[in-house]
């Protein structure tokens, strides 16, 4: 019988970042993604990329695509909220698939000065607010 | 009476991330720090730009080359450690001078699998366990 190469992964996202976030728009490289959380303005980017877990699994074109996404996220976050602090982070202790958090913390948000993860309750958007929300970004990011 | 320009900021490590962590290495842009947590594996970078406080503070190519030594630090901790995750961040929120984690992670460590800040009392080095670390380090990146 034949010997057949097993065919290559295709990227997919992940089952819990698929229900955690919701999506923003498609970058070059990466999902922008809305973190279901309205404790702060948080979005996620996700590599379309197979089987990537860390930063350094990706080419160095990729790499570099990643970095500047990163930061189009960031600027967008600040026009949009002004926040006093941005925490950006590639974690992925629970979620496997490389992700990088990008985040408005403001001296009042619940977690101050604390990272964000594990600390407070997530408080999901109100279907309006969620729809509002995603709007008001896609807006910041198209102007 | 003549108008004089301010002088420019002058780079500085803060005294917090000098309190914290211990000197491996300057690379091109950041000086790269080791934290003084023996729980994990913990790097820091910082680069030696003056008044940084966001990745977006940075120019083109400092953001770039911040994020190639990201990825230097992150390959070190790979082949020095084998850690089962790396965890990458700039937060900034108790220290605003911009500077990025790269920790080692293991499914054994105390935290895991939560993110390292503001969890575990640190463990600081014993002196002779400090120096056989950093001399490690140094002899990997060398390599």
């Amino acid at each position: 019988m034949p010997r057949h190469k097993p065919a290559p992964a295709r990227y997919e996202l992940h089952p819990q970042l698929a229900a955690d976030t919701h999506p923003v728009a498609a970058l070059e490289l990466c999902e922008l993604r809305l973190m279901d959380d309205s404790n702060y303005p948080w979005l996620v980017l996700v590599p379309r990329v197979a089987d990537a877990r860390e930063l350094i699994d990706l080419d160095a074109d990729q790499r570099r695509q990643l970095g500047d996404e990163v930061d189009r996220a960031s600027r967008l976050l600040q026009r949009a909220f002004r926040p006093f602090k941005l925490n950006i982070a590639a974690l992925g202790n629970l979620v496997p698939q490389l992700h990088v958090h990008v985040i408005a913390r403001f001296e009042h948000d619940p977690a101050w000065p604390k990272p964000v993860w594990g600390m407070i309750a997530a408080r999901p958007y109100a279907p309006d607010a969620l729809v509002q929300r995603i709007r008001e970004l896609q807006a910041a990011l198209a102007s």
